[in-house]
């Protein structure tokens, strides 16, 4: 069989890839995505998406011992205990805990793909063990594989959509067939591969980032396959793939 | 000042880039875009884009002298003259006269920015003259760039996407901002830009093009910067730069 592998630039037509029943890719490097897999590869059980901040407070009040994390306009709200900086969450501040998270832009795609059977979180730091996670479960199950790009406000950003190249590039089965999309996000990828915090700075969410003293979160984020974690998102909530599907190959 | 440069994926989203007041580059490399510069170029005197077959028959029945060109599913269709094959334009077929040209997809964002002030045509062609052209207006004019993608029935085509590259890779006044949509058609290009036709064969509209025999036409479409002429879209027709703007710069 042949993996049909495509592309959406922005989180609301995430419709589109789940209507395709495919395999989806979210993807959100700056910075929740990051932050996702950082907190559950430092041992946090579970990450809860919320879309608003009132889900998130009423999520709290139901279940005490969840911790809340996430942003508006990159700050972190009122009553939350950890912001969106991936670097905060070390084990210290996580292991073992279930986080719920909300941010402006990158969980509305987590969200709006939360019918699909299959999603997974991919992010530069975990883009090789991604693409062989969702090569073994397209041909498992005979479906597509989309990449959903989160963006920034709604707008496409160019990290996201280099990092769908570098995703892509990790496809090593030799049965992909990449949509003119994914061949254009792959191109993208290797012409910046050799500078990629270089390259990633340029886009215009990492500038307003390093703006707000977040350099060091861009820096992290950059960090080309150094995890081999797989955050995987079913039942409303995402955990680490192994720990989801522990039958799975 | 600054020249914002942004750029639209989709032939249906030219509206946005109108209602910014941008000067547009429409790009269609495979292949009416390349065909009315090569027609233009052999000394056509004018293209008038048709949306509809039937637009086009009627603008014969007012003009028989106007000569009817263009496609549907590829091919040349009932009682026109040329098709969309850029090679067909030489100069002993087209010199001194108006072409209709009507396209599956080429034609619909053209048609689309006809109430935009600045519309220029760009393929591989003519980037770098298109690019000079088009910085040398919005500095000029103090408005911003924006490259409208047609696309492939309506969807992102691999192509159009590259030539939006070489086009950006052109801006040499150091006065352009680039959208993260035009920083990555930049990378992507510069990444192709030594295999040119090797990476627009990749796409999914040559490989259908090579299937119906027109492998020539894409390698013809991939000439970077062969010609400097430069076609205009104002007033309902397309014409070269300098005929129809003879006291700019």
């Amino acid at each position: 069989m042949v993996i049909q592998v495509d592309l959406e630039f922005l989180a609301r037509d995430t419709g589109k890839a789940v209507g395709r029943g495919d395999l989806i890719i979210v993807i959100d490097v700056l910075r929740s995505g990051t932050t996702i897999l950082n907190a559950l590869t430092n041992g946090a059980q579970a990450a809860v998406p919320a879309m608003t901040l009132e889900e998130a407070y009423k999520l709290r009040r139901k279940h005490p011992e969840y911790l809340l994390a996430g942003e508006r306009g990159g700050q972190k709200p009122k009553g939350f205990d950890l912001g969106n900086s991936p670097l905060e969450f070390t084990c210290q501040r996580v292991e073992g805990k279930t986080l719920v998270i909300t941010t402006t832009s990158g969980t509305a795609a987590l969200v709006r793909s939360k019918t699909a059977k299959w999603v997974l979180v991919g992010v530069f730091l975990n883009a090789l063990a991604v693409a062989r996670k969702a090569e073994q479960i397209a041909i498992r199950e005979t479906i597509g594989v989309s990449f959903v790009l989160s963006g920034e406000k709604g707008r496409f950003s160019l990290e996201d959509f280099l990092c769908a190249g570098a995703i892509a590039n990790g496809f090593a089965s030799g049965k992909a067939h990449f949509s003119d999309k994914v061949q254009a996000a792959l191109l993208v990828f290797k012409q910046a591969e050799n500078n990629l915090i270089g390259n990633v700075m340029k886009a215009k969410h990492a500038e307003h980032l390093v703006q707000q003293g977040f350099k060091g979160d861009v820096a992290f984020s950059c960090s080309l396959n150094a995890f081999r974690t797989v955050p995987m998102y079913a039942d409303g909530k995402i955990m680490l793939y192994q720990q989801t599907a522990p039958s799975s190959p």
